[in-house]
């Protein structure tokens, strides 16, 4: 990539290092594990173990997971990718689990300390003269264990940290998924404040989905990160729109990882469901369940990421986005190194994502330049 | 729809009354409930129960699952369903869950006698001049819970039946998904005959990775029917692939139902997360897992029905079929009927998967004239 516009990653992580100190102060799942001399692993490289399907205890320790290298905390690896790949702004987010595991009563502070931390860093990034037009920003985290009035005091405080654009949300909320009335204050909180959340997965499906933890064992991560994380996404933006949630808050903004999971492909089966439910129909005249079409929904509430790694999954995200405006760029990083090198070559991942842009607009440089970075750029008021 | 070319109907189910009889007899899931005076209820129309979350035991028997009327074995109600909606020939199914929970002595000669029964009245309606130029052929059923001999044996004679254009199969195999070893010899026996397998879900995904049955139950069947159904086709898919299926069988030929679940959104990501595997590449060389990519077994092994309800799936489905030649037309009746009155009117269901393709080729005749009937002609070998 060198274009002559911006092109802005709205789907990039990381562990700032209070984060990683605080996984590895844990032993169980999140957590990083430090092999020891007594492991005899070939590789030094802490262990990152996020998933309970990662925390397999018939494998030694020093073989879960994933390895966690210095590119998961380190700014200027970030900066580093971002050069290589021609990206001009970075809009980091704390990888999942983010704080979902944390105790009621640390959870605020944690909270609080990260999202400092993140605005810290992004704001000595973009005032300094050494990175060249290289830009960071970031999206806070919510301390979502805690009681909801210290959620929503944190919402209000991010509004207060110039380089906080949204906040990064899993799909259990405060416990019991999206769809948790109890989340109606955190909900009107994030829509008065015109907060942006990016929803991204992390739980995926329980083995029992796959056919049980043996079938999931024989393909590494593959079952788990290419089905079970789209397939949750799916699940809980379902969940949310059946329950009531954008009928109720219509200001919320969205922004989905992954192109929204599979929402944009099963969203005319969901309408067509919808349409064909006994029970919402059932006390005859007023309709039951989701009062406002799935499209409108799409239309209005919800932005969708373009990390799909194929033009069929654009195709389908556009459609049902409805407008070219609400696609935009992320690469998932550091996520899905090379096998190979990681620190020199250009990354197939975002090869591929970048590829599928370029495959779908081969002629329109307006369609691109909006979603590598213009879409950014407007819905999330940056000053690049 | 009024054609001047075939439109033919390739995902269209019915329970033939051999099958009602079965269903009938049995008191789990699957069964058929007759109500009786004692239940009150205001509708006498017999319950089918299918789905194992639809035999909710805090639910009285007469309102579990669905109403069954004579639409589901009635064939004079199938051609009036085809001649109100424009459609030339169907080619009908058992409908789920087939025939999976018989007991392996029963099994090879009752789907001997439910084959038979649909290839003699595809064969009476064929020749009886009563029906004007309406065609039935039909997809046949295995008896997967029988030794493979039988059902090896069956595949061979489905062979004979003129009528009989492949087979439906739903997503457990022989009872452990369709990555078992031991359905290779049903693979080499599809394969060898030419015989196309029309995937279909039935089992959905556990209450579980939806939250739990109090959240399904909240939405009647949307979450089972809009996301559970795709999401099995989905996760039944990647195993086959994943375990090499494709790689040994080169040519098997599969229609998958409703677009292929989410496979055309979720192919990019599969394939990445394959690359990606460490577990794939570990060996250093000789890569693991799947050798085929995931489009090569798209545009060679699959073939997408058109069920999905709208044009962003549509899209995906083209986009990944790599030709409008693999997408073939289908409407699901009997269900998703209009919830006020269903012998009247056009079927939402049907328009709004006609409209999708309607709406993806507004100037494209000739596409629309395969989608809706030509490639069900070429592919199936139908005499129309």
């Amino acid at each position: 990539m060198s274009a002559s516009y911006p092109v802005v990653d709205i789907h990039t992580h990381m562990y700032p290092p209070s984060y990683i100190k605080l996984l590895s102060s844990r032993t169980t799942v999140p957590y990083i594990y430090q092999p020891t001399e007594a492991d005899n692993s070939p590789d030094s490289d802490p262990r990152l173990i996020i998933l309970a399907s990662d925390d397999d205890p018939s494998r030694p320790k020093a073989s879960r997971g994933r390895p966690v290298d210095s590119t998961y905390s380190s700014f200027d690896q970030k900066r580093s990718f971002m050069k290589r790949h021609g990206i001009s702004c970075s809009v980091i987010s704390l990888a999942n689990p983010w704080l979902d595991f944390l105790d009621p009563e640390s959870a605020l502070e944690t909270a609080q300390g990260i999202n400092d931390d993140l605005e810290t860093a992004c704001a000595k990034n973009n005032q300094s003269s050494d990175h060249g037009s290289l830009k960071l920003y970031a999206f806070g985290c919510l301390p979502l264990s805690a009681p909801a009035k210290d959620i929503v005091s944190e919402i209000k405080r991010l509004k207060t940290l110039k380089h906080v654009k949204g906040v990064i949300m899993g799909t259990t909320g405060l416990g019991k998924g999206l769809d948790d009335p109890d989340l109606d204050e955190v909900y009107s909180a994030l829509a008065s404040t015109s907060t942006l959340v990016f929803l991204h997965p992390h739980y995926g499906l329980p083995d029992s989905a796959f056919g049980g933890p043996e079938v999931v064992a024989r393909s590494g991560h593959v079952l788990p990160l290419a089905l079970g994380f789209p397939l949750e996404t799916t699940i809980a933006v379902a969940r949310m729109y059946l329950s009531g949630v954008f009928d109720r808050h219509p200001k919320l903004q969205f922004l989905l990882a992954h192109s929204g999971g599979t929402i944009p492909f099963l969203a005319g089966r969901i309408e067509s469901c919808v349409a064909h439910e006994r029970e919402f129909v059932a006390n005859g005249g007023h309709r039951q369940g989701p009062q406002r079409s799935i499209w409108d929904v799409l239309h209005t509430n919800i932005y969708l990421d373009a990390v799909i790694y194929g033009q069929p999954g654009l195709r389908a995200a556009l459609e049902a986005a409805g407008s070219v405006d609400r696609i935009i760029f992320g690469t998932d990083h550091p996520f899905f190194p090379p096998l190979g090198n990681e620190h020199e070559s250009r990354w197939l991942s975002v090869e591929s994502n970048k590829g599928a842009i370029d495959g779908t607009f081969p002629h329109d440089e307006e369609a691109k330049k909006q979603i590598l970075g213009g879409n950014a750029v407007r819905v999330l008021g940056l000053d690049i």
